[in-house]
């Protein structure tokens, strides 16, 4: 890629950023036939390889899905442009006005699996922040990739923007990956969007900044003093809604105190949507019958219909546990006490935190960014949702009058 | 280290953080005795391996020297403490308060080279915003920072804080450094301070995030409509004020319409200082005499009374000089045009981008941020600059009445 279609890109205006988006938008409609036919060669090598039905379904486009797409870009055409706004500006005693401009980061290399709507969905983030996109698709999804990114670069050169701000790895090849997460000089940061592993694998390899997404080991406390129909509603929303998500419940803790009556109130509501309970000693105690947990369990993301539940003494176990135990994602805890809630939100280390309210709610539309791009498991740039913003980095801009030092 | 301790100081407030570096700036006082005993075996054997006389001076530690660190202590006393600032709380729909406070980002590896005043520096930095701190300084001053090291965890037993919240790197031993840039489990942030070799080793090597401090291949242009006089005076603060550091200018460039005016202006004032240019064809058939630029040169830090001196047709020429050949560390442009002026702001791609002033003021100080622990060339977490703030990570708050999803 050149430098020269970056600048390009970098000092665009939102106008012309969004007429192409809101063009895109369309042609990917107009191109559905196009586009499912590709993706039907897809879908039947992927069959031929012997694919789990998960994993074809992922790959799956349909006319919604194209539609889906569609939508979406319009949702990023709506969003404010991050690009030149002005942090902190402040006149300094020698008459230096210093301030922060929002700029473009440069180029952004997304390594993702088998969701063909990353391809649109991603480009569309990178390019209305600035960036250039390098998109390395995984193989099994190679012809319906590239007939998106076609669909993109005919559109950009519709709209008279350099087809080069979206770069395809057009190759089922996984090697070229070390060669690329060696390319320091021209790729300015990466973001793996998979599996645990194959985030590690990035992180571990690049010579670039990584943005990690790891999982999600979530918590929900019930404390003391709390409304035990809430905290159940909270508890069976965090588990159950989607559990499949990095944002679900995987670890129910509840006060001692309270133990016994709220986990005969859990063990009910959980049975009605077919969640399997393991319990720590005591709480095997109250609920005989289900699993006993072990060690490893308090540090598993089931990603299903199963929960670990631990009974603690107070609030500095529940904190204590989840800090140790957890993924330091999304927990919450369910209290009327306002100390114990003001507590916890300083005290656990995790991206979201919360008091009264579902885990669930870690996204970046729910929290007012408007779209995402993934969830960052980091403490550096970006944590928790990344939205338009968390794509950008930041020049000091300094108007000045002839001062020298 | 233990987590805990980390926990114990992240949550620390204020007020006991500033006691203990205001008992820690009296402690270093009071030892100096033992603190220039142990620096005199430093200086000591760096001469007999041959240190050069440069070398030996930044080693070396006096009186003075250690009341310089002890006032650097007060001022960070005097800074406010990031943590726990709340940033963009707002109400969404669905009642939820959502914000974001800063964090501390854990613990922070420094590995730094043979400056014994940077062991208490950037500890302390780290210690106000709330991480803990790995030091690994270089082997020549392996004495001096095993003294300092032990005055800062003898004061902080003494303030009944955790010694463990700083840990030092004890052994010349350089292999070590292969090990420790492979602690992420332990390690959430490298930052290395030093030569371009050992930046570029960390970087290649570390599996945790790394903040880069690169070199600063800094320029000034003077544009057709300037004020020449102020012009002159930018260019020879910017270039001789503190010729060593990052943000000295190494480039210089020159609006064609006035070059033959500028250019004997600029041959006079540097010819002052004992400057040396380096010129383009067109600059040395003005200035006759002075040496011709190579392309190397135009990528070159010398650090030193040496400039490189450019003609270029227009602001657009400039522009593309400085964001092909530049560090993108800080850029300046003198100009009357309001036009240009705007324009060169926005499309200068540096960590700080001037109009009307010296590049020299790319500094934490003079930025209003108080201390520095380095001006990062990255463009991931933090640009230019980095003070206290740029020490924290965020964490997502939301204060719930019992939403589910």
């Amino acid at each position: 890629m050149s430098k020269g279609s970056w600048y390009e890109l970098a000092r665009m205006d939102t106008g012309k950023k969004n007429a192409f988006l809101g063009k895109l938008s369309k042609r990917l409609v107009e191109s559905s036939d196009y586009i499912l036919k590709e993706n039907l060669k897809d879908l039947k090598s992927g069959k031929e390889k012997g694919l789990s039905n998960a994993l074809l379904d992922r790959l799956k486009l349909d006319e919604d899905r194209i539609r889906g797409m569609a939508k979406g870009l319009n949702d990023i055409v709506a969003l404010p442009d991050p690009v030149g706004k002005i942090d902190g500006m402040k006149r300094m005693p020698n008459g230096l006005l210093v301030g922060k401009m929002r700029t473009p980061i440069g180029s952004i290399l997304i390594i993702y699996e088998a969701r063909p709507n990353v391809t649109v969905d991603a480009f569309a983030l990178c390019f209305k922040s600035g960036n250039s996109t390098i998109l390395k698709g995984g193989s099994e999804a190679i012809n319906s990739n590239r007939s998106l990114i076609k669909v993109i670069r005919d559109t950009l050169e519709e709209c008279d923007i350099d087809p080069d701000v979206v770069q395809f790895i057009d190759t089922a090849d996984r090697s070229v990956l070390n060669d690329l997460l060696r390319m320091d000089r021209y790729i300015d940061l990466v973001i793996p969007r998979g599996g645990e592993g194959l985030i590690r694998f990035v992180a571990e390899n690049s010579t670039m900044p990584v943005i990690k997404h790891y999982k999600g080991v979530c918590h929900v406390y019930v404390d003391a003093n709390s409304d035990l129909e809430n905290a159940l509603e909270i508890a069976i929303n965090a588990k159950v809604q989607r559990p499949g998500v990095c944002n679900a419940m995987e670890t129910l803790l509840v006060n001692r105190s309270i133990a016994d009556r709220f986990l005969k109130m859990l063990k009910e509501g959980m049975d009605k949507h077919d969640v399997r309970l393991k319990g720590c000693e005591k709480t095997v105690k109250v609920l005989s019958g289900i699993e006993r947990a072990v060690e490893d369990d308090w540090y598993t993301e089931y990603l299903d219909l199963i929960l670990s539940v631990k009974v603690v003494e107070d609030i500095g176990e529940a904190i204590a546990h989840i800090n140790k135990y957890g993924s330091h994602h999304s927990d919450a805890i369910v209290t009327n006490d306002y100390n114990n809630a003001m507590r916890f939100i300083q005290e656990v280390d995790s991206a979201a935190v919360y008091a009264n309210a579902s885990t669930r709610f870690t996204d970046g539309g729910e929290f007012g960014l408007g779209a995402e791009i993934g969830i960052s498991t980091d403490k550096i740039h970006a944590r928790g949702p990344m939205g338009l913003e968390e794509l950008t980095s930041i020049k000091w801009i300094v108007f000045g009058s002839g001062q020298t030092r």
